[in-house]
């Protein structure tokens, strides 16, 4: 993914001119499924695009032992739909023996930690279409009357002041805000942290902050990240009546025994979309096989009822075989299904893909549980 | 337009580095022309960028005799209008000695075939200002109204229907779909073919379908290729009155004596717009003569009416010359004229070009007939 | 800014491998900042991507001293919000003994010159804060209702008139036309001279020029630059009442001594938004003092009420001190305050930048005046 080809290039070349300058290197992965989805009720064929993206990166060594970086990314659509330019990771970064800062759009510490710890990252059965809780709930198949209709209480919220909160864009917890600066402490005997700052920009509702701590010891990982959303993080929490800041947190571990795998996750949310005690957690563990030039996997994530609700959670399962090409191109087989409650409306093709059916509802109005087989090329270049 | 130069220079210099990794190469064509425009009543000076465009690819060399491949274009304007990121073609692939497969953004088959016939691509006189037949109609300054009007039956389809139909966004015959997903097989003999198909993706409203074959004997070509649009790639095909699966075919071929080229190309569609037997046929000839480092060129496109309509039929006439200043920069100046019958409104400077005026009409409302005097340069890197 | 790294690799390879084909170079500038911004009420913790880009260009020599160019470059933002795809210079070109041609996406020559002058480009303090008059007047924090409110006469233009016309998209005078054709002469003795011509394209409405002559001998340089735009250049000038053309001229100069630069600037602009005689002017002074590897630096610039408008200019102040940390990357601080007269709104922070709170107004609605400080990192690839 972020390979420096042209970099080795420019360093090659630079080496026989004798010039000094910083290089830059264009990098990606390009990532395709052809995928048969079931929304619940009926099946089609799908074609889709999985975070495939482009970048390009550069650094320069500076006197004192400073590095200056620059990087920019930017998703490919194969479905012609657009994007934004440099959707993706894009910022300036200046580290040296004191660790590292960086400006830009960044993903939070509190994403990376669950990046880790996915086995099924921009796949079918990806952890995020649990765990985000974000403004892509609708985008990854939520359904905002479900998840309301699923509320026990008409007074906090109501279930008009809910929708509203709910559709407004939130920032979530597997999120790339723009304008965050960080910084990153160098490794410190296997543990190294990242903070996080969100300024509030003028809206006057609040900044956000992100921690987390790694450890890595051998085959051992384990991480922590804490994550608050003042008001101008999430334009629902200025709604009458939600005035609380959003809170997460995320625990993640893995273990490597020999060509086994395993990983778990931990993660807690407080006063969602600034409501008071509307809260809910999510827990998933998985592991991952080795045969030969593949590798088996499975996991599986559950997200409990919001607070205060009723039949509002959900039980992601997702199984896969992955196959190595070459070091750079892989092939894989995925199968995944969400067993949603009556008044949830999870998906499992949602995050980080462009095929995402809408799920289905029965009769009576309840969700039903969509699944979906998917055979995907991966090539990084 | 493909050329690879900085693959060579990752090349030359892996191989002094003695690396092994993907290739990635830059590369494009910018083709930008100023114009003197008439749309039949008054005659304006315009500056045109035509399908200037850089891309990005790489490809891989996978134990097996396989091959992965990523390819993602962009187009370029010179105009501060912007289009969507990575419009062009953008796919991944996998070949080997079966062939090839590609996912993603693709020129059809189809389409193909006519760009391999027309001497004017991205030039005023451009063949596709007759033979799109696509959402980009109105785009080319086809007149919907004129077109309608055209129309010698109000039953089938009506003026009002008809109308709809030719606004919404069809996906013609000159098309780049999304999503798409092609097999071509090696070269047999001289034949080889294209297969495309574009899944309903959940649309529930039908696939399209696209093949192509294609022979090379020494300075002899020739092709064939037929699709069909189910009402997933038609939106106008979900109207009432309009239930019928839209196909074409399109015959090209094309013939070198010496410094001679001369091509053809025959277009017949069938249901335009999902109405039963709304029929229309293409026709064109064209010519070219090396003249040192130049050429002259001249071609001829007919439209048919549309079938139970009087006067939408037109005529396109364009005269060139080409002249390289090197192997990749050329300078060009081109004539063209579209005579439309009073109920047709085609262009002569739409397909391919940013600058084109909307076809005028006489006070009666009847078209006039468009023409242009075009300089231009293109530069491919 | 543009320099060609990649080229560098290219030409390298080539050189081994024999090849001959244009050279393509990425080449970007990466700034950012983190600034405390006062709208002149309250203040704010801001990040700010100040016209952040990545260009891709190729060259080709051709026989006969000819050389092809194409040039593409695009914003980058840091804040998740999107800009038009190639949205900076697009442009292609061919020059030669004669000089050079270009066509496409352009900085005017006016604009150009105004760019050697400031010592505070894409920082807080930019020049364009006072000298743009644009349709950016907004976009920089110029308040239209101040703004019209400041003139004291409701004939020519009427206050409606007036707000309707600066709303509209005027060209301005530090613009990037697209579709315009420029022709830059040799360097003769010093003397260089551009001329720009942007053809009205159909729209009936008169076209745009502009033409600017500099002169280099040693430390001085000398421009002058004049501009008119017809009404295809101004949507505001089809407004009833307002059929004049705009004209604006641009007068700079800067001198250097051992480690001391001094620059001025004198602006005139007649007949803005099309109505006769509504005229203003500005002037501006500023110098840098070499410290080291640093420079200490200061502008003054100030905008003369409108013509018959009371209370509409402002002085802009700006203070500084740039770091060299290598030859590529610079880091910064800076402060700058604009005092408004109480009907106008310029502000400090807004040209080539995205951070930018709007001009606050006091209860009685007369502007504020907005202050910064800027603390920022530029680096070049």
């Amino acid at each position: 993914m972020k390979k420096s080809i042209l970099a080795v290039a420019v360093g090659a070349a630079l080496a026989m001119a004798g010039a000094a300058n910083a290089e830059v290197s264009v990098y990606g992965k390009a990532h395709v499924s052809i995928d048969s989805l079931n929304d619940g009720d009926e099946s089609f064929i799908y074609v889709s695009s999985n975070n495939s993206r482009i970048g390009f990166k550069a650094s320069e060594d500076i006197d004192g032992g400073l590095k200056a970086g620059f990087f920019a990314e930017q998703t490919i659509t194969m479905d012609g739909i657009g994007t934004t330019v440099f959707d993706r990771e894009t910022y300036v970064s200046l580290g040296g023996g004191f660790g590292s800062f960086a400006v830009g759009k960044i993903d939070t510490p509190m994403k990376n930690l669950g990046r880790k710890i996915d086995f099924f990252g921009d796949q079918i059965g990806d952890a995020r279409n649990l765990t985000a809780q974000s403004n892509s709930l609708e985008g990854i198949g939520f359904t905002v009357a479900d998840y309301c209709a699923g509320l026990t209480t008409t007074t906090t919220p109501t279930l008009a002041a809910c929708t509203a909160s709910v559709k407004a864009k939130n920032v979530g917890y597997d999120a790339r805000p723009g304008n965050m600066i960080t910084y990153t402490t160098p490794d410190m005997g296997g543990i190294a942290a990242t903070v996080a700052f969100m300024p509030e920009d003028g809206t006057k509702k609040g900044s956000g902050f992100d921690v987390a701590v790694n450890y890595t010891a051998g085959p051992l990982f384990v991480g922590a990240a804490y994550e608050t959303h003042g008001k101008g993080m999430n334009a629902s929490l200025a709604s009458a009546g939600s005035d609380e800041t959003e809170s997460g947190m995320r625990l993640g571990a893995s273990f490597g025994m020999g060509d086994l795998k395993v990983a778990g996750l931990f993660q807690s949310l407080k006063n969602i979309g600034g409501f008071k005690d509307f809260d809910t957690t999510v827990i998933g563990v998985g592991a991952s096989f080795k045969l030969g030039a593949g590798a088996v996997k499975g996991q599986l994530y559950k997200a409990d009822k919001y607070k205060d609700t009723s039949k509002t959670g959900a039980t992601m399962i997702a199984l896969g075989y992955d196959h190595s090409l070459s070091k750079n191109t892989q092939v894989y087989a995925a199968y995944a299904v969400t067993n949603n409650d009556d008044n949830a409306g999870y998906s499992m093709a949602g995050a980080g893909r462009s095929a995402n059916p809408k799920v289905a509802t029965d009769s009576s109005g309840n969700s039903e549980s969509p699944s979906g087989l998917s055979f995907g090329m991966i090539t990084k270049f």
